[in-house]
């Protein structure tokens, strides 16, 4: 019995969300049809996270266990071959039988991508949010500074959550500027449902006036989500990278 | 009569180039369509080059004559409406009567993509070349400083060229790795046909050593085209900048 990892990469614009659904198409669902085809049977995978519809991703993780022995490159090739446009597998290798995609991971890294021009890019469409308002970061980053560290994302996360321990870490928090293209990296040990959607459209309110750090503060230390901004759309959202090791950096912020 | 330079940026696929054609789409045609809907007449526009079948922009420019007094947020705004998914205006602006999106310009900078790996990417599909051989880099930078500077480069250009003068000057050349990215940026005063693809496949022929540094300066020596590289792709190349100053850096070049 082989446990392998595969390694995704996604376009989630068709798909809602990476988890299997009862009546909507997933990510998951696809891959396991692909898999079916060439294994011969259907799989239980276990994936690193629940992406939500609409979100895309650079990579995203999961495992299975197999009795097959087809080579991995062989997988790969068949798995790319049949699986749609928007779905593609970066690699493909076999791991020690107790490795869990979601319960081995030891962090993740997010990307959100905002087009900021009124001019249109079609490179971007469905795959940033087009935010014409002038961005001016350096308001940012004070606040992307009281949002690093280990609070209770309560106050940031939907009420749908089906958790009950709401603290987490995050160890980056950053917006940069590459032409009008702006991106906000988030790195946290994990992240609440819709948490790096309500982050970003915390920055946005700041970056409009409508929130103040000391507002931000007081959002995170009261745990209300009312206080926080709004959740901006899944276009532009990337699971980019899943970590199963603890990153360099990373125990210097938790640190602080 | 206003003189309006419009910035376009377009995915390439769906079009047989940028130059108006009798039987087949155009870019220039699609936005002279649009252009006929917003002005109420059809004008004759100026391209600042012609790309090929396929080729991308991250930033195309033409300029036309108008005698239409409307406001260029609102020229913009109306295009951007009326185009199609795949090709948008990132700017609008009047620029002096004697403006010629051609014959003003200095220079032009393009990307090719090379999407280096053999697991499939989604978000290059048709937009990079895929290409799953190790590439070697430090291997390809000397044969990129030979090309820089002055040459007659009819060596590296389609036979079908209509061009008699073939000299043009290289300013940058260059190859970068960002993970599995592979990305090649050529900087020059003008370029022949199928010019930027033939560098880019010389390039790759002696990442595969089907061809040495060598040969590739006898190829610049003797013009002869058949001891270039193939042609690679359209999908993987982008017009990514049109100079219409020069950029500082240049001139230092230059006097190479």
């Amino acid at each position: 019995m082989r446990n392998i990892l595969l390694t995704l990469c996604y376009i989630g614009t068709a798909y809602h969300g990476s988890q299997v659904q009862a009546n909507a198409r997933s990510v998951t669902e696809t891959v396991q049809d692909a898999m079916e085809i060439v294994l011969g049977r259907r799989e239980d995978v276990k994936g690193c996270s629940r992406t939500d519809s609409g979100v895309h991703a650079n990579r995203f993780c999961m495992n299975f266990y197999t009795q097959s022995d087809l080579p991995l490159y062989a997988l790969k090739r068949s798995l790319n071959a049949l699986l749609p446009e928007d779905i593609g597998v970066l690699d493909c290798r076999e791991v020690p039988a107790d490795f869990h995609a979601r319960y081995s991971c030891v962090g993740k890294r997010y990307r959100y991508l905002i087009w900021n021009s009124d001019g249109k890019n079609p490179f971007y469409k469905g795959r940033a949010l087009e935010y014409w308002r002038p961005m001016d970061l350096e308001k940012l980053r004070p606040v992307c500074e009281i949002l690093c560290g280990t609070h209770d994302f309560r106050g940031f996360c939907s009420a749908k959550t089906d958790q009950t321990n709401t603290v987490r870490t995050l160890y980056r928090c950053e917006v940069r500027r590459q032409g009008d293209l702006v991106t906000c990296i988030v790195e946290g040990d994990g992240f609440l449902y819709n948490m790096v959607r309500i982050l970003v459209g915390t920055l946005l309110w700041v970056n409009e006036g409508k929130l103040d750090i000391g507002q931000v503060a007081r959002a995170l230390k009261e745990q209300n989500r009312s206080l926080a901004g709004a959740t901006v759309p899944a276009c532009g959202l990337y699971l980019d990278e899943v970590f199963y090791t603890r990153p360099v950096g990373w125990d210097a912020i938790c640190e602080n």
